[in-house]
């Protein structure tokens, strides 16, 4: 069982009234906690921040996430935090109440062992049917409604003939790919001065990952020159490269996209070394 | 406070491991209580199950609910009955439990009197900004991912300029006019055989009403033509007649949408009547 702080108090229930049980109305962080606090604080508050100007909803106090963070998190060397914020109670209809009182939900689970393979030689990977469909308004942000990647990742099981699928990437409506079910993507291409590091438009729908955002800032100092922009499937065939990310994996590069074959290249390799030194 | 019985016990708060709270994974039907139970129950186990079925979530059995439901509702003259299903606890993680147990919240509250002049003189309606994302796999079903309602809904104040309105239409990406925030949308054009129908397609997005079903089938046996149809706001601003439906408030008929205006006319009128003297 994790350890679950409700508003600083312990408990492990919250009201059906809340509107994140009853309309996913809120946002949540997942990060990776070692030495005893949570890292890349600054940046999952920031992006927590931006989440909650763009669904209106009362961001709690920073400084009070982190004394309760690190109520949960002393003494632990290897876990993980998530972080649920939501309107609050509301009553019957969608209808933001006035004024909302915004529930915080703070979570600890153990940390997640991923096989060393996955770094050393890559990861399988497969295209999810289920499509993400496009709104600006909820692109960008970790919000609560997250149909879209249940139906995804129940797609393949982790027993029997998918079990060695590590990830599924998702697709919208106009054969753009834009991530995997819980990780960003990479390609590395060869361009006329160099590789070119690309990553997904996330304008229509998607997640922007604190390690998607770090992967383009240690990529950027490194001099490879990165680009946001439309990806297709056959662009990913015809790459160099491949790698997924988030921030409780890091990076796992790409071995095999269906029926397409990869190796574990020098600029994945050179990311992952710069991304592991980032501070915080 | 209203009454609750979450898996068939009388209880206010669930677990936040409850997949609902984290993902929005689940279902909701909001039904009308006269009499001491439940109207259009069929119906709305029909949906419900249907529901089940794209999620791929164990449906309860409806004569459980059934009772649940008519333990919470007797000698309840007129209230809400909402009943809540989700795919149950799960740890982190998308992938689906296995096995998952369903959980299942069932809550009574009061009635919502609405103004009569709503029904005699109508609405006035405005146009959302915030727009509905098409996805194949949630159309039509009632699923806990409703952010896109929550901003729609956000937009208008029932105090200040804007508390005359009373529901806000929504457009999808491709400006095709939907349905409303809570309701579903119809109108009446004068066709070459006599009045037509109309009602948006929801094979992309939006929630199939049980009163919509109900508008849809009293309009066949009255011999009036329906069509499910792509439909802009210049249609409806073309339209004799135009009118809301959900299976709280009935029918309301639209006299203002934006800057257009309308006059209660005889086919809402007469579906009206219909609708009421339907059994069930």
């Amino acid at each position: 069982m994790p350890v679950i702080l409700i508003n600083g108090q312990p408990a492990e229930h919250i009201s059906v009234l809340d509107r994140g049980f009853q309309y996913g109305d809120g946002l949540f962080e997942t990060l990776r906690v070692s030495a005893g606090k949570p890292r890349r604080w600054a940046q999952h508050m920031a992006r927590l921040t931006r989440g909650c100007q763009r669904l209106r909803i009362t961001m709690p106090e920073p400084a009070l996430l982190w004394s309760e963070a690190m109520a949960l998190c002393a003494g632990k060397t290897d876990a993980v935090l998530k972080i649920v914020v939501t309107r609050g109670r509301g009553e019957r209809g969608y209808a933001p109440p006035v004024p909302a009182v915004t529930t915080r939900v703070l979570s600890l689970s153990s940390a997640v062992a991923f096989p060393s393979l996955y770094y050393r030689e890559g990861v399988s990977v497969r295209v999810c049917d289920t499509r993400l469909s496009g709104n600006p308004a909820l692109a960008g942000i970790k919000h609560l409604n997250r149909l879209e990647q249940v139906l995804a990742r129940a797609e393949w099981q982790d027993k029997g003939r998918d079990s060695e699928v590590a990830e599924g990437l998702m697709l919208d409506n106009n054969n753009n790919v834009i991530e995997g079910t819980m990780s960003n993507l990479f390609c590395v291409q060869e361009g006329e001065g160099g590789s070119i590091l690309k990553t997904p438009s996330l304008v229509h729908c998607g997640v922007k990952g604190i390690t998607r955002e770090n992967v383009i800032r240690v990529a950027g100092a490194a001099g490879i020159s990165v680009q946001e922009t439309t990806l297709g499937l056959t662009d990913l065939y015809r790459s160099q490269e491949l790698f997924l990310c988030n921030t409780l994996m890091g990076i796992w590069p790409v071995r095999r996209l269906g029926e397409h074959h990869f190796t574990v290249g020098p600029v994945t390799r050179q990311l992952s070394q710069a991304l592991e030194s980032l501070r915080d």
